[in-house]
């Protein structure tokens, strides 16, 4: 039996972090979804599939299993569910997925290129460059498009030895930024920084046609300074 | 006889269509016309011609028959008309037409080049490149203007083997952006998702100046997986 | 004595043409002012200067005669006043000038390039590239800037044989645009134009770096679709 | 003992200027701080660290002395306060600092590029090129980083015999913006004009890539038309 209330809590959270991507500017017409985890009480909740924003309401928001087996009747649930089942099952501590076509994060996606960490702005965030995927076979389009879509993601922090706690986004070859985090707020904040970061670090690049990434130090103090045991940033 | 309510209802969908181009960002000024056709009726809708939005009624569209003959006493219609007149004589299952100068559009437009499929952003809407028209002689241009921007629209689809309801728009050389769909609403959508991969199209070749287009097996995916009797995406 | 009614009437228009600066993004703090002449009358009436927008009012633009010299007390004219009477002296059938830093419109003249017609857009309201001033010399600085600034203003459209009528607006080198007009509203749309052309000129050359300009029959159609004896365009 | 009535002041145009930086576009998520000092009274007071600012009230802003030591019990203090600190110690006139990470001015930062006088928006409030700092050494970020991030900006000014009041900001080395002024609302009028000349002059490059600045004469023209004994820009 489901606990209604954490349901309940769990379907307004990521309402409004659904309402916040195109709010942000992050999303045009129906392009994005946020989805929460709750590994304990073995439920996810995710935005429905193609509702416009502005008719959405929270009680539409779609409960499944951890698998992504739907729980409740109701509304068909965003078609990148699997991406997002397959990001639980391998990111600990990753409680929320969000999946935009932001401009910016799209534009390096579909340049098939990392983003470099350029500057602070980045490397409060990210710790160190956004990884992009390979792009998918033919044969992993063809047989479960989003769940491979989750597994290359996976595979590209796998074999850059990234820690998804430390780097929470990546593009997608060819298709676009998803970013994750401790809550669905801070997922959706993760997705407004990347898109940020990606815009800045394209006209970097334009301003200067040979500008290396920040050294490590720097990154190093940007990021521990938000993050982990010795940040000082904030009011905690 | 014509049939008042459905024209009162056709005319207050082209007169939201119309002012959802300024509310997305597409249209300064006048530089917007949205219509939509009945073919069973036999009659045309469409914005009056230099009219500022934010005066705009419901009331002022123009209608007309199947050949662009006004219907009505009233206002003059949109100097675009004899081009939706071609591109409905031409393309079945189009049901409206929209015309803007968006800005990103009108740059792929005045660059002179089709824009690639460079992502699934793209994909999801168009089937395929959006093709650019060949330039307009001094003849056309000389002898029936508006007609012959609906010719050459036409030509380039038949010429490429281009289906228009698979690519539900164009960018007419020097010129600007043609989208179309079932319904008004959708033609619009279908300019808000020309500007948006315009933008991506460019930046993307400047983040990586030599970038493919995404495979055919990645686009065929994301086509249809919105498009045709195995979509999937959304509430249907 | 002065005709208090036309006053009046003159001094609303020119604040709400001032007004729409910052509304339509043209303006940020103070930069931009918008004048309206009227020759019958012996007025100009000038925004003050650097007036912000939000507490600005009416009674607050500035009465000149025609030669710039203060009518009434009040505020002190906008300093690039003497610029709007050398124009208005030089150019017979403009009774509005605009003059902004709007960004893009900028670029152009800090680069120093004439916007060439790349496309229709251009083409509706500008009848021909849209040209750059030469650099003012040190001397011409130095003795009386703003005046000197209206002069070359003259002498590029004296020397390229162009009608400010029918181009109405420049770029003044290393500085910014000015645009005019049969009326304020309409002298402040052009600067709407002019900022949307620059911009869209911009990255037309960025997707194609060989692009030309538009044909002049094409220029010719546009341009005479919305002007002239044998205009179309519009409800006129 | 605090004189409150002008502690609370201070507070109220702190908590105001830094409202100004997201309504201005300038700031996305806590990006930015701007802070007060008030040396006949020894004291500061500067933006909490890290509190959004849609709840962010005037009274969490947080006091310190002239060296940055909270003189009151409250909220951690913007974690760039020893910037500032740095900055007010060095440079005598200027009462207020802002720091943002706003998109134009972070990409030269990155790029590391001074930002060359391209026009007079620029010269309107900067009197010759915006500096770039040099990078921090691994040294200096790990000893004390926010105070050598001061530092660096004032070796920056003196190594370059650069003027602080005529030049009223800086860009940190692959970090982002500094400005400051001689009241908080300058500071952020600094902050807005910064970014939109950081923008100007990228596309000035893009553009005519053999663009050079401005000549000094009319630098020298724009730059004391509003400053300085001799300025006639304004009603003052």
């Amino acid at each position: 039996m489901l606990n209604e209330q954490l349901i309940m809590e769990m379907k307004e959270r990521v309402f409004e972090a659904n309402l916040a991507l195109p709010e942000s500017g992050l999303v045009k017409l129906t392009w994005g979804n946020v989805s929460e985890i709750n590994r304990e009480a073995g439920v996810i909740v995710i935005k429905p599939s193609g509702v416009p924003y502005c008719t959405m309401k929270a009680s539409d928001m779609v409960v499944t299993d951890l698998a992504g087996e739907l729980l409740e009747a109701g509304m068909k649930p965003s078609s990148d569910l699997a991406t997002h089942v397959e990001l639980y099952k391998a990111f600990e501590g990753v409680n929320a997925v969000v999946h935009t076509h932001s401009k910016n994060a799209v534009m390096w996606a579909q340049a098939g290129r990392e983003i470099p960490a350029y500057g602070t702005t980045h490397a409060d965030t990210f710790y160190g460059m956004v990884p992009c995927t390979r792009q998918l076979t033919a044969e992993e389009v063809a047989s479960a498009y989003e769940v491979e879509t989750g597994k290359v993601i996976i595979e590209t922090f796998k074999k850059g030895g990234i820690d998804p706690i430390a780097v929470p986004g990546v593009l997608v070859y060819g298709h676009g930024p998803f970013t994750w985090g401790a809550t669905p707020q801070k997922a959706v904040e993760n997705s407004i920084v990347l898109d940020e970061i990606a815009e800045m670090a394209c006209v970097t690049e334009v301003v200067n046609d040979a500008v290396p990434p920040i050294p490590q130090y720097l990154l190093d103090k940007h990021y521990f300074r938000k993050h982990g045991v010795n940040a000082y940033y904030g009011q905690y």
